[in-house]
């Protein structure tokens, strides 16, 4: 196992800019309203991977080919993607009535909707400031591009909730809105502010679009349980919340005739009963879906490997190649 | 009352661009997931005074000294302005669990909240898309950080919820927050864009935040209906969501210990029934509550009109002095 690709190298590089980041994200979460820090707090301070950020961080290091520093501009840029991400989750945890999130419990659930909605518009406001202090138009346009489409991503996810014979082209639109811009726009923008030229940041912004892309793949795999035994995740959630995902539109291609009055009763319908995820799960294993949804995760694995490949050989560059093939291993 | 102040000089000497600006923003809410411009336009299109738009073109046409013709960067940044207003109160009545907004079903009430939280973070991005179009980082500098105390403004709103010994000095922060902040930039940053220096642009920001503090104040008043007869909207809605506004705190400081005890029951412990709303306002008029409001407005509308005293003579400004008393006299 000693072997198998791993996202460690990427922290360790990015490390130093990171906790320069972490800093400004603590910095930037004060307000004299002390409900703000307390709620956006719980969720930041919890941490999660940091994968935006450190995507930032690394594609703005290599483009201004210092593999030391990060541009003072990467800092904020990086803090910045970050709240839009953590904005995001607020609302998302909100939408789906979520009580856990990274192992403890939701501000929603803490706090109550109306606080999380707020503090979600605050952080987002927030990243904008943050956006503005790189002081580059380029930059500040392809990042409120890429939070428009975060929203379309999510407002197309939650047309589609309960139609398992959703076609695969609108997963995969829905999945780029919802994650891949973000990651690509964080690489992007990084790249920018290192002074990367435009078919570098298009580089960039190509793999981190074809990264995000298959974290999500993965994640809406993994909720139905990987086949391999890995853990650490509540599953079952999008099958509660009758989230049409890539594992389901498989399924639902497959289906007997009796198979789909499965789908449409627990699906359509909303009508799930003990035992049903179980069944949802039998049924996905009958037909391989897990491994067919890993093998889409492999395909973004090996476009996001080929966007780069054009970059100068270095420490960073093998790091981001491991990082894109980590993703489609990961156990969370 | 032919003679009494009016908001329409300022509407017809806007007249023109505010057409433009109403193009902009149908424009902007298009989106290829179409429950976008259903919901957004469902909000957008039942329109409003457009106040805030109104303002910001103003101003860039007094900076510009041209009273024909608003600068281009005037319309993005109006229709960004209103893009972030239609963003709060979409949130807003998902926080209020409000059922009537502008005459109409609130889109939450026909969407639900999930639609109204997503399509309300889409025109804040879309906002943040519009205001990069003009170019210019102080206006999105200052434009971002009205968008984070527009936040800040809203959660310590929430915080005072059920609190009727709030303090005035608190309510005055939290309005400035939820409406004076957005008029203030929205007036500064026209004033930028039409090539006003920093005296111009810090006195139309002073002009719109006194401006839409006394809009605040006036509509907290009215909530609890007007001495002189006022119709038109809705009562009751502050008494029966429990938010603590000016009358309510002039109304507690004065109040016995007998009527501390139903503003106790009524707010803090949100114990409400039949009759008590009509109690609220009888100890509200009891103690000249609302006309007691109707003067902090008023000096709001004093500080409006004193701080563009010093700006040439021309009919926008004469429309703007007038449109500042207008706000002390308004009937919805």
């Amino acid at each position: 196992m000693a072997d198998e690709p791993s996202i460690n190298p990427l922290i360790e590089l990015t490390q130093h800019a990171m906790s320069e980041v972490n800093n400004i994200i603590l910095e930037r979460l004060q307000s004299d309203v002390p409900l703000i820090p307390q709620l956006a707090g719980h969720l930041i301070a919890a941490g999660g991977k940091r994968l935006r950020p450190m995507l930032c961080i690394a594609s703005s290091m290599v483009s201004s080919q210092n593999l030391k520093k990060a541009p003072e501009a990467a800092l904020y840029l990086s803090a910045s993607v970050e709240f839009i991400h953590n904005a995001t989750l607020l609302h998302d945890d909100v939408i789906d009535a979520s009580n856990q999130r990274r192992g403890k419990q939701t501000a929603n659930a803490l706090w109550g909707n109306e606080a999380s909605v707020l503090v979600g518009d605050f952080l987002f406001a927030r990243a904008f400031e943050l956006m503005v202090e790189t002081n580059d138009i380029w930059v500040l346009e392809k990042l409120s591009l890429a939070a428009a489409q975060i929203t379309e991503g999510e407002v197309k996810q939650m047309s589609m909730q309960g139609q398992p014979d959703s076609q695969k082209s609108d997963y995969f639109s829905v999945i780029k809105g919802k994650t891949g811009v973000l990651f690509a726009a964080a690489a992007q923008t990084g790249s920018k502010v290192g002074k990367g030229d435009n078919d570098l940041c298009e580089a960039f912004y190509n793999y981190g679009l074809a990264l995000g892309n298959a974290f999500q793949i993965m994640d809406d795999a993994l909720d139905y349980g990987a086949s391999d035994g890995q853990i650490g995740k509540d599953l079952g959630d999008d099958f509660s919340e009758m989230k049409v995902t890539l594992p389901i539109i498989l399924a639902w291609h497959d289906s007997t005739v009796e198979e789909r009055k499965f789908w449409e009763r627990t699906f359509r319908a909303g009508k799930q009963k003990e035992g049903d995820f179980q069944k949802a799960k039998e049924i996905i294993a009958k037909y391989n879906c897990i491994e067919r949804a890993l093998d889409y995760a492999k395909v973004e694995v090996e476009k996001a490997i080929n966007s780069i490949s054009g970059i100068p050989s270095s420490s960073l560059k093998d790091a981001l190649v491991e990082a894109a093939k980590f993703a489609c291993l990961r156990d969370n």
